[in-house]
């Protein structure tokens, strides 16, 4: 293997363009390897082989520095950069992470994780490099279903500034973000793309301006206004940067010539390559939506989905309620399939909307169709709407308009680790006047909640996990809550939510314990805790603003000892299992605690 | 007056031009009286006079819906809609709202007050009157200072659905935004506005173009590439939508025109004009940027901005600080002169950074900054700070980068009202794993939060209200915390923090408790309450997830009485004494309460 013997970037500069395919091909297949192993990014990191191998030989990392948005597509930049070995250990406790993580090695400039980011942040990487006059490059990797995002065009009106700024963009157009792209910039990417002719009609056309003056009477002015324009005319160009491109991203040695030709310009530049998702494994390749986030697979058998999920569920029911129901319209942020509204789009395409990676249009949006009847549904994933704060207060709560956000991936999320755990949702819905939160740990509780949430009209935040249910069993169903028999007459009583109840119920019934299990976490139900002495209070999301601080404040107002048990701080990537362990809410540590709690031991 | 006589904004319709010179005159007066005498957003509303006019002259409101970005322009649209008479009670308690308001009136389609949701807003509109097949338009009016923020991309990015759109943008493009615009897009609308013969340079092109092939031998295809680049050459067109303007926004006739040729256009149409911010009143015309946002001043002599404050005490320090350490940035958010960063701004041009209306990019960029060893520091007003929670969270907390966050206007916010009150960032910021929050009462606290946050190089957020200090007398310094008195010894204890601690203090001593006013809020210092039984805890901001809630579980622990006193819904414009009165935080309210609280009634 050649890449065994790699000690640093910078040994792939001397390979012949022979060795550089061989290389290439090795990375795909300790790609391949891994991920069919472990789960994890597959088309997007595929697509992005060629290209990264131009990087490491055109510029200089860690002094040169490259900002992967979203992350989704670094493993071979990992593998180049002494991530070889133990690179098997994709995505597992202690491992190598499936996103950039600055603490596994220099060469990684950020954490990325959430879209969008990575040009605002290269450009605060550069605009560091210029004050303090260093002439070291960024480069930042962008998707084109980036380009759907907000922030990227924040980050363009500001490249061009008094600075030197030393920063590339490079925009990865695979004519996909995680499912195919819509909207209007994927459109005119589109033309520009297509366009192969752009440099030799920028040619043609300075020419003909140079001898249009013999031709026609044309205003001196106009002229010149007139090949400004001709020659500036993509949005990139109106605003002010310099475009270079289509060229091919799978090429390695086109993408050194045009690499090294942005090193030139005295502009931020942005370099359009065109890459194919999944390249080098056909199934892939003829479906790159379905190989963009994985689970384990076999090679030879390819992947298959498993369908049966609180999404799919969630999509199932949502479909069945808008039969009935002609106000409920569904809205996602790129992720159609991730959320389960597939059937939804087919069945309602009047109804349903796809906004692109663009979380904070989203709600807004939907604020819009409220105002006019609509009941709009925006299922999302946890960890992004924490983006959405500001809109959902704003734009649906002020508004005493109806929302019903539907969190998928609440909760820990183990593979993709510290960027995506859906930990901190409560804390931030629950600081939103009017708004009600239910979290399901069950299909029959999701479909309850979503009812609920229909008649209910308001701002319902719905959370549930990642994958299928794995309920606990024996409990009895009242209403907001569900909870073991006999919880009035309970001394030691444990409360949570979701899915960490199956494990805390294991523990009770080793410790003697009661256990509530709250369905509406908020407000917060009554609760028939008049015996209760000792309250351990159990969440599987961020201490601080959680639901079990806003219950110990009533509990221990009411005499009752209250002990609070949450996640306090970020959490990395492991096995869901790993994962309750790292947070003590395994079932035996469970048992421990609350045998402590009681006195018991 | 005509404005008394006006029933409906269909009258208008009727005038001839000369009657309508009159209204615009008049409709100039009562803003001017009205702000003169309760404050306001001045420069802005005085140029939209003439368009909104035109816009109720070519529309039917309410069937037609307008939608105002930012709210900062709508008195003239509220002048005609039925609130003449009271709107000398602009901003006051019960009075007439600053911004729009849908309870006020079915004239306003939507709570405006943050940036750049307009279009999401009016797009969201505009669909549910598409699939409901209904004809009426939607109007969204765009400062050209909105095109710094994502969120117009995000929804420009939508534009192009399938469905018939009845949507128009009315780009007010004033070269402002509040202060001078900054950066690339203001830079291309520059192009755009000094362009006026666009009309005639689409029109001689088109015919150049047509008589081409006799003349040069060029392909057919690159002739109709070339012919659809440079006809649709802006970005506007380039994202798929119509482009009409430039045109004169102070000039009705034109205006009048305009509009109707948008109406008549099968795709969402942007037209771009031109106003003058002030307009009619020429100390607002020369310094539009003093004259957005005042407070109560005479016409005769002008407005006179309050010097002293904490902006200003903050920008000062900062200012100071950035001397000594070379390390220090400082970035705003469109809001160089409301921060205080002015002399910042002038004294270390390298070192600063006006990113427009780009809060989420502000934050990011910051992240690349402190990645190379800068230490930046970000001043926003607080409500505006709801926006940024995951870029705090993704590109500064979890990257264990330095960020000092300023939040200006925390607290009530009289005038500006419900969606301006910086009552939520304690919940949104105490959720970030690693965060510390300050929230100095007096200048000299301001100064050692800043020093202090300087010291740690962590996340800090210091935050502080609108206007000067008026802080309370007799407290004894701890460090975190300060105290009466012999704080040890009291049994009845309130903890506050903040501005509201003078009001407390006064309650305090008349009902015979002792008082902790907490400068660092979070994470909660140690409290010297050992004999405390009853802590009364009162929180100027949001109750859900505040300090107060936090501190309560604590103390509760300790087996102490609390009662929690905070804010628990959204707050609509009054004075600031009215605002305290309403929530029950003025000083007889509080004394009762006390009493209350010790059994003392």
């Amino acid at each position: 293997m050649m890449l065994e013997s790699i000690r640093s970037p910078e040994d792939i500069r001397a390979y012949d363009q022979k060795q550089i395919k061989t290389l290439c091909e090795e990375i795909r297949g300790e790609i391949l390897s891994a991920v069919s192993k472990n789960g994890g990014h597959l088309a997007s990191n595929l697509g992005m082989v060629e290209a990264t191998v131009a990087m490491h030989r055109v510029f200089h990392s860690p002094a040169d520095q490259f900002v992967f948005d979203v992350g989704h597509q670094c493993y071979a930049h990992k593998l180049l950069t002494g991530r070889y070995e133990g690179f098997s250990s994709l995505r597992t406790l202690g491992g190598i992470s499936g996103f950039t993580n600055p603490t596994e090695s220099e060469h990684d400039a950020f954490y990325e994780g959430h879209c969008g980011t990575s040009l605002s942040a290269a450009l605060g990487l550069a605009a560091a490099n210029a004050i303090q006059g260093k002439k070291d490059y960024v480069v930042a990797v962008v998707g084109d279903g980036a380009f759907t995002n907000g922030m990227i065009y924040e980050a363009l009106n500001n490249c061009t500034q008094k600075r030197d700024l030393h920063l590339i963009f490079l925009l990865n157009d695979n004519e996909m973000s995680i499912s195919k792209n819509v909207g209007a910039f994927p459109k005119h990417l589109d033309t520009m793309r297509t366009s192969r002719e752009y440099y030799t009609f920028k040619h043609k056309v300075s020419k003909l301006l140079s001898r249009v003056p013999f031709l026609f009477r044309m205003g001196r002015k106009t002229k010149a206004f007139m090949k400004r324009q001709v020659l500036k005319y993509n949005l990139f160009e109106s605003l002010g940067v310099d475009y270079i491109g289509p060229v091919d991203g799978n090429d390695v040695e086109k993408m050194e010539v045009v690499l090294e030709e942005a090193k030139r310009r005295h502009n931020v530049c942005v370099i359009h390559m065109v890459t194919k998702k999944g390249k080098g494994y056909a199934p892939a390749e003829q479906n790159s939506s379905l190989y963009h986030g994985v689970g384990a697979f076999s090679l030879e058998e390819g992947y298959k989905e498993c369908k049966e999920s609180f999404s799919e569920q969630f999509g199932e029911e949502l479909a069945e309620a808008a039969k009935e129901n002609p106000s409920i319209c569904a809205i996602t942020a790129a992720m159609c399939d991730g959320t389960g509204l597939n059937r939804f789009a087919e069945e309602f395409p009047d109804r349903f909307f796809d906004v692109g990676i663009a979380e904070e249009h989203a709600v807004t949006f939907a604020g819009g169709l409220a105002k006019k009847g609509f009941l709009p549904v925006f299922a999302v994933y946890s960890t992004f709407s924490q983006r959405i704060y500001d809109q959902v207060w704003h734009d649906v709560a002020l508004q005493n308009l109806p929302l019903i956000l539907c969190l998928d991936r609440s909760g820990f999320v183990p593979g993709d680790g510290i960027t995506h755990q859906g930990i901190f949702d409560v804390p931030l819905f629950s600081a939103i006047p009017h708004a009600e939160i239910y979290s399901p740990e069950t299909y029959a509780e999701l479909r309850s909640s979503l009812h609920r949430a229909i008649e209910r009209r308001g701002l319902t935040v719905i959370r549930y996990p990642k994958g299928a249910e794995s309920p606990c069993e024996g409990l009895i169903d009242r209403g907001d809550y569900c909870a073991t028999p006999d919880i009035e007459e309970e001394e030691n009583v444990l409360v949570t939510y979701g899915r960490v109840t199956k494990r805390a119920l294991a523990a009770c019934k080793e410790a003697g314990f009661g256990l509530v299990k709250l369905v509406r976490i908020y407000p917060l139900p009554e609760l028939p805790l008049k015996k209760a002495k000792r309250c351990y209070l159990l969440e599987e999301g961020y201490l601080q603003g959680g639901i079990m601080q806003k219950l110990a404040v009533r509990l221990e107002g009411e005499g009752k000892r209250c002990f609070l048990h949450a996640v306090e701080d970020f959490m990395q990537h492991a096995s869901l299992d790993a994962l309750y362990a790292l947070v003590g809410m395994d079932e035996a540590s469970l048992v421990k605690k609350l045998k402590n709690f009681a006195g018991k031991v």
